[in-house]
């Protein structure tokens, strides 16, 4: 049985607030039939896909917040993804805002799916870093709500079977995480699929870490590639996007840690390559055996405590 | 109080097989005189500096192997060392192999050890991650025989207040695996010392890891310092030692993951900087926040869970 995914990366460049979701939808559709075009098995779509990045805004309204989010997957508007997807026979990762009915509540989620060649959702994973605040900050011109607008998710770091490989997913800000490269890792996984929206430029500080963002980008995939054997696959929504601007560098990167397919656009655009799921046996059965390196017992602080405490 | 620390990573070129102790010791010694004119508080030597990675050689007489390890510290060879950093007001970081006399056992471990400007031995690290094999591979030229001849750290991870600040210690292969720079920054660390002898080619492999293993050196220090907001001070024993060679590029990397010196020898060679403690604190405060975005619940298979075990 062949190991070889082809995998196509889909940027997407900035979404205004006023484009509707079949607006959207009829962009993925054409990344996806570009991909199935290049005989991609599976095409990976950004963070919060349908819309723009709304957590920028306070929204004070609920039935307006709401409005963001898709009560059901596919819904009206996605309907056509999954047909197209099932028709042409390849797989997706899709970001959307989840509004879920779950333990007799309304629950808010930052949610991607992985959805088979047959159309199926095959997975599904929740957003368990979410960056900024809760409250906005004051006399800042970019918010940055997640905290506001969306539970922390609850379903953990799955993996699943899926593409004739172990698949897991995560979201943009869980990628600055090495926790949750590691809990996958340890689950055998052989590609993890993210998408980010990452603006630049929200905050002034004396160290410059916004002309740093790209970098840190491809840091944390690339060292969280390497240090679990597994392709990263990182997809942006890129670009100048309601007055902010978005990093791109969509980067596919392999379990050497290398990127080995970038997007050199802020816009829609695909980049494939054909992933080896073998191509991190070499790094399991050596420097990164797991089971002949790890000393589980000296790690007992990653879950014992949140936040740093500074001896005394 | 000022919270800068003047840094110096003391880079060693190859130690012959026949080298005497004390003939290394002059050379960590001119170091330490250099880096004393440079202004430096402390200075940074490889992991096992006394001596030639001795790991290398299957070495099955007990007291041939004991004899690469100290009985004490400082002991007859290195008590000019610390004499020449108390005279000169400078501290250092020292890697060699220990011979301690615990729980009525002799042990042997791959140990640093932290010195203040006084003299003081004020820190110690056992190195917990120790790679290579217990027996040797058949037909390779050089072993990689940690696992044979060290036991496991049994000091964890601690970190000690000193030099104006927080500072922790690991060894050599340590700086691969994320867990380790976590366990310190939950701790609060701002400067991780370390010292390496990363040999090149060690084996084949259809991936041609090893043309990567710079690459890997750095990415794996750049997003431990990225990711735990704290510098990171990498220093190698580098060149070709005994047939075989070994990596240098030891660097001294900011909060920032920035690499902001490296050596550009394989040789002896002093790099410094000036090493702002407070650098890390914009990153502590907002994106790596540990307190407002770690999520523990999520993390438990990283300390239930020794090796990768795939879904059924």
């Amino acid at each position: 049985m062949t190991r070889i995914v082809r995998v196509g990366a889909a940027q997407m460049g900035p979404i205004a607030r006023k484009e509707s979701r079949s607006g959207v939808v009829d962009r993925l559709i054409a990344l996806m039939r570009q991909a199935h075009s290049a005989g991609c098995d599976l095409v990976v779509f950004p963070e919060l896909a349908l819309t723009t990045f709304f957590p920028r805004w306070l929204i004070e309204d609920p039935g307006e917040l709401d409005d963001w989010f898709e009560r059901e997957m596919p819904g009206p508007e996605t309907k056509r993804l999954f047909d197209e997807g099932r028709h042409l026979g390849i797989g997706f990762y899709l970001g959307y805002a989840e509004l879920a009915r779950e333990r007799e509540a309304t629950h808010h989620y930052n949610t991607s799916i992985l959805v088979d060649k047959a159309g199926r959702i095959v997975g599904k994973y929740r957003k368990v870093h979410l960056p900024g605040t809760v409250d906005p900050l004051s006399g800042d011109p970019g918010q940055h709500l997640e905290k506001r607008y969306f539970e922390v998710g609850n379903l953990g770091f799955p993996v699943y079977r899926a593409f004739g490989g172990i698949i897991g997913m995560c979201i943009c800000n869980d990628r600055r995480w090495p926790e949750t490269y590691r809990v996958m890792g340890l689950q055998g996984v052989e590609m993890i699929l993210l998408g980010y929206n990452s603006p630049v430029g929200l905050d002034g500080d004396p160290f410059e870490v916004n002309a740093l963002e790209p970098f840190h980008n491809h840091l944390v995939m690339q060292s969280g590639a390497y240090q679990n054997a597994t392709w990263v696959v990182g997809v942006a929504k890129a670009g100048h996007e309601e007055g902010f601007d978005m990093i791109g560098q969509s980067a596919i990167i392999a379990p050497s840690g290398e990127i080995v397919a970038m997007c050199r656009t802020l816009t829609d655009e695909l980049i494939t390559h054909d992933c080896d799921l073998d191509a991190g046996r070499y790094y399991r059965n050596t420097i990164f055996n797991f089971a002949a390196h790890r000393r589980t017992e000296h790690y007992r602080l990653i879950v014992e405590r949140t936040g740093a405490e500074p001896p005394s």
